[in-house]
């Protein structure tokens, strides 16, 4: 059976493929973000928030949501998945290290709190949330600070988010947690590394919308650690989160 | 030998005690906050960032610590401590869950990044950095994911701030992660727990100063958990921050 999703951070290149992937499926799918490169040419339904403070982007979602004639007032979703972030290298030393916290922070731990909120008031009983973690958030990460305790911190409400902390019954929350995905962007910055060890965006989202169709399966409070191997497909195994 | 340290958080309980502590073994203290309750009684410098960004203070504190006769251009000081931070409840479900994680980032990890990136520019050989932790941020934490995602990345920080992050050489960081502490306000909150399970604030201000005169013993990358037996003094044991 079709279900729903709210996908946050729908306007990047991995969000815009799990969209495409859900649409495909005719999924009622919702993407959210704060930046649109073009407007959707699927059936899918585009939320901007970019003009809304993150204390009331939970709430502005859970609106739109519930005006949508399918949802309403009462209705719920299938599942909320989150792939908003970004990354930046930088040690402590760095006059930057500041603000690349900050940017990291917003862009994955916030959001990450705003679409488990989402999910405690609009989430189906037995839902799924999926949030952006990082392989690289289970090591010490001294070549980013940024980037690394933003991860952990994701990586926390992985472990943290169950029926006792707002979601409805029986739901879960698991985290992704790839290594170098394979974007034209990460080929332009890594040449000469091994693309064929890389997960395809492809790859990954047709694993989330696998899982968003049926959670059952899934190690709740657990972060997926994405990997392949040359030529083979892309793994996906549950790691305790820390 | 006395030494010279600056603590960030201290016009916080915890933090005026901790400088009292310096100020009375000689050390030349530096107490940095964004409001102090009171002007300094003791020979202590306050820095106040109430009035400087974010992005701002590092900057400003390294500044602050040069213009110092006692330090000047080329001087370094012994430790850098930061016990800024604050403490707050909270599901997912709440609506103040997102402004309630800005106030614990903001107060917890990003004086702590500041404080690591003092230490970058200021921390002499073979100093200590002293992060804020939680023992709470050990374990899920369903009912305050504010506190806990702050916290655990700030455990993040401790086991990734070293040589290759920017720390002078030898440099060592680790975190204090307290249960309660013994504080009129905690009390009050909780007049019926055992409050002879609670360090006091005199006893940590006491170990953190032994902690900065000789960092030898200490375990850089861990996070000392503080526990107290009923009658007995309290007690600092290192552990693995996740």
């Amino acid at each position: 059976m079709a279900g729903r999703v709210l996908v946050v951070g729908a306007g990047g290149q991995l969000g815009r493929k799990i969209c495409d992937t859900f649409v495909s499926r005719n999924w009622l799918t919702f993407g959210a973000d704060v930046h649109f490169p073009a407007p959707a040419a699927s059936p899918m339904v585009q939320i901007d928030v970019g003009k809304v403070r993150h204390e009331d982007q939970g709430k502005f979602l859970i609106s739109a949501l519930r005006s949508h004639e399918r949802i309403g007032a009462t209705g719920k979703i299938d599942a909320v998945v989150n792939v908003a972030g970004g990354f930046a290298m930088g040690t402590a030393a760095e006059e930057a290290v500041l603000s690349a916290s900050k940017n990291m922070v917003e862009s994955s731990l916030y959001t990450s709190i705003i679409a488990a909120h989402v999910a405690c008031h609009t989430l189906r009983t037995g839902g799924l949330v999926v949030l952006p973690g990082a392989a690289a958030a289970f090591s010490p990460t001294p070549w980013s600070l940024p980037y690394g305790t933003a991860k952990v911190a994701v990586h926390h409400l992985v472990r943290s988010l169950d029926e006792t902390s707002g979601l409805p019954a029986k739901a879960k929350t698991v985290g992704l947690a790839p290594q170098t995905l394979d974007t034209p962007q990460n080929r332009a910055a890594m040449p000469d590394a091994d693309h064929a060890t890389w997960a395809s965006l492809e790859e990954v989202a047709e694993q989330i919308a696998a899982w968003c169709s049926d959670p059952e399966a899934l190690q709740g409070g657990h972060v997926y650690l994405i990997q392949k191997g040359k030529g083979a497909a892309a793994s996906f195994e549950p790691r305790t989160p820390l």
